[in-house]
């Protein structure tokens, strides 16, 4: 139940009073702290009501627990992926800000994204005939249509067909120019999301989109991941020759309370991510996706690729 | 040195091995965790490599502290109001989103803001003439002096006039129409800060301002106040005849990694906040200012007005 601090962290200590829940660390009793290399020296702990679900898949341990204030909430390998209360910025986001950059995109690909959110997002879209999403860990879809029904519902969408398996192999096998887009919803860049940072992915899904075509990824921090986000930057400039831009947002329960994207086009028709050329509010909408968007519009569209100016001067130039 | 969970969230124990420091709770041994009431069930930690400086004031507790990765940090009655790290963030946005929405300021009023830092920013316009400050606090501004001269460096500008005392008995003293803006830069409602939320002080702040003069205060989190600032916005709406807006900006040592602005004009010559008049990047910077901005710039200022769909839906209808 106690943990000694040590090295450059407090050590993790299992949360409950009746037993631990490995890959729940809780430097408070009874709280949730997320602890990672990724950001040192700082945690955001959330009060636990009860621990829902406890897992561990060959991939990552999976925790769901409900939150005091944000709802239930999922945890991989100790890292917040959703919560019920501003999942809604990070799913809409990176799915309309490139969808809404193209006009009537028909092939959609999703890699990861395991919760369902983004697939709930594509949905909205009624030009997309076919929705693809290769995730990797079939516990978190199984445990998000159990616990997260209102993200999970994308999965019922009969466009949609999930492969269970590797991004990077998924990609590989398929034809040449087949997406109109592909978003790339990963967790970070320690664990099984490793290689969805690196090169050659990048370059097999430049391969795999259409002229013209459009990816988003997750891009992790502004403040905290700046030179990450350079060397994103500087290998997307090399494989994608139409545009290389860069988009963020507020989500609050993401480290340093935002996220970024990185969003680039192929060759061919141009792309200007800055001025959407589709609209998803209301109008459009797939039967199943229930509810109205809460958190993407236009305005914050164009918004997103403004950037601070130390952001600027480290990225700027080369973005296109 | 250890604390009992108690209530609704953890207790309190204090930082250090050798002695507590009042004023700075720690849930995890040797790091500082910011809880309160107006954030319940989550907190952000950070990691104390050393207490620098510890006091009680006639109005509240003030810790300044070296934290790991984020600089010199200092708290105030538990809750940080800056960091070294992304300082930057907050004090541009709160100063130039009013100051570059008007043509030429000359007279500017800063409520609050004993640290220097939006007096250091509003030091770079050069039309300005007079820069009057009303803090409550001498142990800010002392503190901010003594560690965090990159901040203070606002105080050595001789356009200032510091006037330790109440802001609300400051402005009741103010002949009217007397500024082109007011700045409030206030902490949370909770403490010294609780009047400077409520209507009578807006109002005297509006018979403060010059016509068409322009206040921007600090406006808490979108995420966790909305009902608060409903509040603000509904006052607001009702004392200032001319324009009324809000924005909001990214601070990751703020709860929930973001801070909001409330922006309002006084009847007479039209105020656009969205569209900046002034530009402040480089030029007319007053030579007391060292370094450029590191966050403002004019592109970030229109878009920090774009406002997710859950924020235009509770306050979209009264913005003008």
């Amino acid at each position: 139940m106690a943990g000694a601090a040590e090295g450059n962290g407090p050590a993790a200590v299992d949360v409950g009073m009746d037993g631990g829940v490995p890959g729940l660390s809780a430097v408070i009793p009874g709280w949730f702290s997320e602890i990672s290399p990724m950001w040192p020296g700082e945690a955001h702990s959330m009060k636990v009501e009860k621990v829902l679900f406890q897992g561990k898949s060959d991939y990552q341990n999976v925790v769901v627990f409900q939150s005091a204030t944000y709802g239930k909430v999922l945890v991989l390998d100790g890292v917040i992926q959703l919560t019920e209360r501003d999942e809604c910025a990070y799913q809409e986001m990176i799915t309309h800000l490139p969808l809404c950059s193209i006009q009537n995109p028909k092939k959609v690909l999703v890699i990861g994204g395991g919760d369902g959110g983004v697939i709930r997002e594509v949905s909205r879209h009624a030009s997309v005939e076919q929705i693809d999403m290769c995730e990797i860990d079939a516990m978190v879809v199984d445990v998000s249509k159990k616990y997260f029904p209102d993200v999970a519902v994308g999965f019922q969408d009969p466009r949609v067909n999930l492969h269970i398996g590797d991004g990077v192999a998924f990609l590989k096998a398929v034809p040449h120019g087949t997406y109109d887009a592909v978003i790339v919803d990963s967790s970070d860049p320690i664990g099984p999301a490793k290689e969805l940072f690196e090169k050659p992915f990048f370059e097999l899904i430049a391969k795999a989109l259409r002229p013209g075509g459009v990816v988003c990824t997750q891009a992790e921090s502004l403040w905290l991941h700046m030179h990450l986000i350079q060397d994103i930057v500087s290998n997307c400039r090399e494989i994608f020759k139409g545009s290389v831009n860069y988009a963020w947002t507020t989500v609050p329960t993401y480290p340093s309370g935002m996220i970024g994207f990185m969003l680039c086009s192929t060759e061919g028709p141009a792309v200007d991510f800055k001025n959407p050329v589709t609209r998803v509010e209301g109008e459009g909408s797939h039967p199943q996706v229930k509810g109205p968007l809460r958190f993407y519009n236009a305005e914050i569209h164009s918004a997103a690729f403004c950037l601070p100016s130390f952001v600027n001067k480290a990225i700027g130039s080369k973005l296109r």
